[in-house]
């Protein structure tokens, strides 16, 4: 039996994505490889998971490299359910999801199907770490990405993570000289302002798209946002105990009759 | 213009499901009710939105009552957004999301379409309560569940939330006699054991149906699982910043070379 670490590999953008590629070429250097990806994009697709339809997996050949892929018609949460109950013979030392092509800072990780990923791994109490590039691209350039993704992935192998977390990962959309490192970042508190874009179609029907701009009005310089905009690399903690502990003690104080 | 609170309903099961009309009711002796709600069931969507299509939107008469209903094409958290930006004519004094048909306890808060819905009035700024009835059927009896909703729709009125705070409300499928109370709880550490049930289709070829055993491991008695087991209706103060704050500092320590 190999020594090496078995590193699961999915995402959101779909097994064909190039952030997908980036991301298995990193972690073969780490580890042994299996790959259980959407077999189409996943993206906005929050913690979803197929109850009330089937699930197809096969597998596959990609490229001519070395790792086990499977593509599966689900959710990035249904991959890592998959890929832990039926398709990997031992339990998997880390979990990477990603490279996504696009942003998953602040609030956006609650919309982010790569985070999804992330997030199942760590509720099955494997360490995992969600990576994204600030590029929404199909083309967008993965290379400066790599030795940060490389670095963060070996620490989570070497020290693991805190029970119940997981890592978010945020790289800038820029040149490798004009990334200055990896900060431990909070999520900061920003949010998306709608702005539908409303339309008929060609019966006269209205239907909408729905647009937005992302609002950060938290200018502390411990977010991830602050980070980003400075040329680093946020790297968030992220729990999925949602309980606002803090609220308890008042809200005991309410007064319910009925 | 009307000085009586304007309360947005909305769920995740669909327009039409008796949950959602059991919900309208209560809130009608509260206020102005305007619904806006899936045009069919979104269960176990997380917290999904639709970037990739089209949202349509009708407005709809479900049953002889007074509030305003409209049936959305997209996701609960699309129903909200576009209840707030397109329908509505002033921001909605409370969001309220359900009555689902099956718990939201525990873990399960980040699989559901009504939390998230909840959630992201929350984003918005709205105070915001999702509610869920442990029964999944779609013929539960809603009965015993109104003086409960009532009064924590209530509460919420008089004393507002916590900034970036919702509510996950549980209530146990039990005759009204037997509810004990409410009790202000955390979220149970507990998962869900992946079963898969693996097929064959006529051609032969395998699909799986996810499926499930619930497994708490949390034996606190100020968690929602204890409450339910107990007779009560379980209120989980919920958050939407996911950092590990208690994490920081020890990621801090770490050496990243790269």
């Amino acid at each position: 039996m190999s020594k090496k670490p078995l590193i699961l590999v999915t995402n959101d953008d779909g097994i064909a994505a190039p952030g997908l590629r980036t991301l298995i070429e990193v972690m073969s250097a780490l580890g042994d490889v299996v790959v259980v990806a959407p077999d189409s994009p996943q993206s906005a697709m929050g913690h979803a998971i197929t109850v009330n339809s089937t699930l197809f997996v096969e597998k596959v050949v990609v490229d001519k490299v070395n790792q086990l892929e499977y593509s599966c018609s689900g959710t990035p949460a249904d991959c890592v359910k998959l890929a832990v109950d039926q398709i990997l013979d031992r339990r998997p030392d880390l979990c990477v999801s990603g490279i996504n092509h696009g942003s998953n800072s602040s609030i956006n990780v609650i919309y982010s199907g790569t985070m999804s990923a992330a997030i199942e791994a760590g509720i099955e109490g494997i360490p995992s770490i969600g990576f994204s590039l600030l590029d929404y691209s199909w083309n967008a350039n993965f290379e400066p990405t790599k030795p940060f993704v490389k670095s963060i992935a070996e620490n989570v192998l070497k020290e693991g993570l805190p029970k119940d977390v997981v890592l978010n990962v945020n790289i800038p959309n820029l040149p490798k000289e004009e990334l200055k490192g990896i900060k431990i970042c909070r999520q900061a508190r920003a949010n998306w302002e709608e702005e539908f874009d409303k339309r008929k179609n060609p019966q006269g029907r209205v239907y909408y798209w729905l647009t937005g701009k992302f609002v950060n009005l938290d200018h502390g310089e411990d977010t991830d946002e602050w980070a980003l905009q400075n040329g680093y690399v946020s790297v968030v903690p992220v729990q999925f105990d949602l309980t606002a502990h803090h609220c308890i003690q008042n809200l005991n104080t309410w007064n319910f009759e009925y």
